[in-house]
């Protein structure tokens, strides 16, 4: 287990914050796809090895659009828990959130950081105060845990806005004592089934980035590990969809019988990431009309031939049966509408390709949010 | 001119509006990509031929996703018109918006129909009725007009939500007397750098329809022509911007320096559908953060080292150039942004690829009246 292992702390002062965690391990990271990327991106590019000794975290600034400054500021922050630990730099991986294109202030992120070093610890409230550290528009820390065999996971996580698939201001940090075969592949594959298929607002953040460090303590079955990962990843996925800036609702888009798993993908993210579907969940309006305008442009193979269902704790019904709209259960539909989470499968009846996209509504409050945050 | 050749009219009656055009000529169209698309687009493409004598629009019900009913539904429509004319139904062209996946109250519309051709005329009132008839969610008649040498270029359209390149509920129909040399090319390249470059809010409709009909009267210069067509169709498509649901502002993004053209377009797409820019374009922030990130996910080549310059009648200001942030100009930029309409000029410093989106701000009213709009 992670116990005696894994010591975190964390601390933010009005839009400030600073986490950290301390353990010795092997690590493995994801990035975002974005071609303007945070300066902390490039530092753990270019510096960070196999080998993790401690991570830092700043929220409040991105440390993104932020130059050759940016980059030595960076440095500053790694050399920083570096020479607490008595590592070099390529020991420690590092990771930021929150506006783009200003300079870090480094000394005061120096000061929290030396307060959260002193804070480290072991207990749930070291890991909830790293969680709450790293927020942004977050409105509550995102941890997740699975215990089997004597491996333990733990998945800690932000998210809020500008979350795309290939992720977006989403930083997610999971510790675990397990050592398998392939986990770089089983690593990837959870992310790929995970976070590259939430769609908060379509837009993708310079930042984004997921880490796995395993103490490699334990030796395990890669398929259970890799099982449990997978929905410890979910889990935290599905919070951070539930997060989403001003969202009400979270609902998953599940695509089935499209000519290919890439073709289903296409119609799963094109209805999950579409604004017109987005403001209907919202509103508790079962839009079949929506969700099969943004099928058709989605760049899949799609005809009328098409069945549409919405599922929840509610119920489920269709709305649209191989392109006939049930009109009469529209009425119903609404009603298994009104659940915080909410399941639209469409089947394209094309072949066996199957995919799926997680999304949230768009709402009042995210217009306000993104309309008041400042640069 | 248009005179004696062209009559219009118009009626709304609650949700549902037919407008018909009375006009002999050549008709040429471009229609959605969407693969699913309105029976009205089916009934055109299987039935038009190259000579039209009339154009039947119905608003209130897109007849999309409508299957066999929806097709037959639309053959009444037309033959309708037809049997009126007296002429075939190969030379009657026909159009939809609105509501998706409900069938057609034809017996109202023929209703609606038979009182807007007793009512056909040839003064601007009529064009303003046809204008009103046609609108759905817009909240103005769009209207624009070419004179010259003898040439007179009518163009009507209706637009508001769920507008994105390649058109959606879109309408737009262009009346002329001018006889050109490859009409067909000049018509396409003019929807090309107008109503596709259109971002309202992403979604492609299952409608989008651009008629140009000419009465081929009087010859005229193909380049004199075509600029003043392009002219017409940036000013429709600008006026479907302001209309935007829920819109208070049109925003140009104009991509210079680009390695390709299409690298430009992609970046101006990009920034111009984000979410993000939206609400900030909304709130009046010039938050250079969201467009870089923007630019970065776009697809395109583009590295730190750009320039950002936002302009409007209230002035001009660089917000970044050459990668350096210019904090000192933010506040100005946020006067600079109080203008109505805004251009975002952004230089990659790449090559010589140039391009430009249109779009408009997301706002509270986009939300109220998307989370509403019922099915």
């Amino acid at each position: 287990m992670l116990n005696g292992r894994l010591k975190c702390s964390g601390i933010k002062k009005g839009k400030n914050g600073v986490g950290i965690a301390v353990i010795e391990g092997r690590i493995f990271a994801v990035y975002t796809k974005n071609r303007i990327r945070s300066a902390s991106i490039t530092f753990n590019l270019r510096n960070l090895g196999e080998k993790v000794r401690g991570i830092i975290v700043n929220s409040g600034n991105a440390n993104a659009f932020t130059g050759k400054a940016g980059l030595r500021n960076a440095e500053r922050i790694a050399g920083f828990l570096a020479k607490k630990l008595g590592c070099d730099i390529s020991e420690i991986a590092i990771a930021s959130t929150g506006v783009i294109g200003m300079q870090l202030d480094v000394d005061e992120i120096e000061r929290l950081a030396d307060e959260a070093f002193r804070n480290l610890g072991e207990g749930e409230e070291s890991i909830k105060s790293f969680a709450r550290s790293i927020m942004t528009t977050d409105s509550f820390p995102k941890i997740s845990r699975r215990v089997f065999d004597g491996i333990e996971i733990l998945g800690i996580a932000k998210g809020a806005g500008m979350i795309s698939p290939n992720m977006a201001t989403m930083l997610a940090f999971i510790f675990t004592n397990a050592r398998v075969e392939g986990m770089d592949r089983i690593f990837r594959e959870a992310v790929d089934i995970s976070f590259n298929r939430l769609i908060v607002d379509g837009d993708m953040s310079t930042n984004d980035t997921v880490f796995l460090v395993t103490t490699e303590e334990v030796e395990t079955d890669s398929e259970k590990f890799s099982k449990n990962l997978k929905s410890l990843m979910l889990e935290l996925a599905e919070m951070i969809a539930r997060d989403g800036e001003g969202a009400t609702k979270v609902f998953w888009v599940k695509v089935e019988g499209a000519r290919s798993n890439s073709d289903a993908r296409k119609v799963a993210r094109a209805v999950a990431g579409s604004n017109l579907v987005k403001t209907a969940m919202f509103g508790g309006d079962p839009n079949f009309g929506r969700i099969v305008c943004a099928a058709g442009y989605s760049g899949a193979e799609v005809d009328e031939d098409l069945t549409i269902k919405i599922k929840s704790k509610k119920g489920e019904v269709f709305v649209v049966e191989r392109g006939n709209v049930r009109e009469e259960n529209l009425g119903k539909a609404r009603e298994v509408m009104e659940a915080e989470k909410v399941e639209i499968e469409i089947n394209l009846h094309k072949g066996d390709g199957e995919s799926y996209a997680i999304g949230c509504d768009l709402t009042f409050d995210y217009v306000e949010l993104n309309s008041k945050y400042t640069t």
